[in-house]
């Protein structure tokens, strides 16, 4: 089977795309074909599988499919990688238009520069939103957190996913490492939690490392430059409406929280190659 | 920079192959388009480029680039994928064909089933071409070898590069994980070695795990299943010119050692993808 793909990425954050505005795929082989061809070794190579598709509610469809063939709900990066090639397939007229996911319908605009926007949101800051333990405040900013008897302070945001964000003097000496696996299990956060190290440079540009909850230690976590961001400005580091830059492994993200609470994010998305994949659906995959 | 490219592998061992009988690349821009095109994050992913080009010397010629930059010798893998490529293309008019490499010209066979046939060269047995250290026996066929207060026979044989084989009663029992990184870094080994646990299933039918120097457990490793066979036959275990299937993690492949002493290989080859990859000189590689 003969399958036209694309494969591109956001901040190093990479899945091959299927565009079934042009091709036809059958739902029982989505799994399969997410695991095959997400493989290194007999596969393209890839963090997952995003379909783009027609959508009844939208100018765009997307479903995501991550490389073990379950379904996920939406990706930060894969939305401005969807968005970027939805818009120069001329799937939309306008620069602005939404998309639709498994979890929601999102704004995104493609700007002149190409880099891509994408609304992330508002996020959920009330302590059972996290959720996060504890009976005082209601939210969690700046809130002493006592761990391997060191003293930290967390902020606490949530972005739809949990994220746990502690300030640092340097960026180079944030113990991502030893810290990151101990705060991301700790009970007093009973989903588990993203850490997020955050050097403030200025109101406008912050230093991010991230501990992703599940994943350890990667190049990019859109939800967690939000939430940095968020923090940020709770922590009265940096403003209401203003674009922040946030310097992550992958590359940078420009994060906004607006006066109507929405969180903005921009970023690049690049093709990386397009060709034909092979697929064998007897294929044996790990 | 828009480059053609395929995607192939044999049991797993992945290389993206650039077809240099129908483009041209600059030399020095090989190195970064070999880290670039290999990277998972912002290239198509593999384990380095293999150039098909050529050769004044043979009908076909290959280049290898690992996923760093460097340039290799050779790789059995990757001789039966450009075999396959080449036949394919119609840049040899007979099915047997020679290859050049950096290391030197490869007799290899497409079979009518698509398999590929490779001529991997005659072992070296002597105790000083393994190199390993001793003074006994000139060759190194189950010999005592303590180690971790256990009772172990090692038959060493050099495909070009080390290997020590040690015979087991099952394979799922081969302490691969723990005596590999022991073997491999011994001081009887001055070069270190690759280290290959191996179940006799039958005289024609190998059951295969191994330790890659400096890769640790690998999918597949071609001179090992050639040194396993070898050694199997060096302990009356199989038979000289005998087809013998040597089932690795990857894959199967089929080993003879005929009565010349050359060893011959036999597996698979496989297209993944083919398509474009779009390279920016100017990117960020890891």
């Amino acid at each position: 089977m003969e399958i036209p793909f694309t494969k591109m990425h956001g901040l190093g954050n990479n899945y091959i795309y299927i565009d079934l505005f042009q091709y036809t795929l059958a739902e029982e082989i989505l799994p399969l074909l997410a695991k095959s061809v997400s493989d290194i070794h007999t596969g393209v190579g890839a963090d997952g599988l995003i379909l783009i598709q027609p959508s009844e509610r939208s100018e765009v469809g997307m479903r995501i499919f991550n490389k073990d063939g379950s379904e996920g709900n939406t990706c930060g990066n894969g939305l401005r990688c969807t968005a970027k090639y939805a818009y120069e397939q001329g799937y939309t007229s306008s620069e602005r238009f939404n998309i639709e996911t498994k979890a929601n319908i999102v704004e995104a605009e493609v700007k002149s520069d190409g880099q891509v926007t994408i609304n992330m949101g508002k996020p959920l800051l009330r302590r059972s939103e996290i959720p996060m333990m504890g009976h005082d405040d209601p939210e969690v900013v700046a809130e002493p957190f006592p761990i391997n008897q060191g003293e930290w302070k967390v902020t606490a945001v949530s972005m739809g996913n949990p994220h746990a964000v502690f300030f640092v003097e340097a960026i180079e000496d944030a113990p991502v490492e030893q810290m990151g696996p101990l705060i991301e299990k700790d009970q007093r956060f009973p989903d588990s939690v993203n850490v997020e190290f955050v050097e403030v440079i200025s109101p406008q540009e912050l230093n991010f490392r991230v501990w992703e909850r599940g994943s350890g230690i990667t190049q990019a976590c859109g939800t967690g430059a939000c939430a940095a961001a968020v923090a940020a400005i709770l922590n009265d580091h940096a403003e209401l409406n203003d674009d922040i830059t946030v310097h992550l492994l992958g590359g940078d993200l420009v994060i906004r929280w607006d006066v109507n609470g929405e969180v903005w994010m921009t970023g690049g998305a690049e093709v990386i190659a397009a060709g034909t994949y092979y697929f064998h659906q007897t294929q044996k995959v790990e």
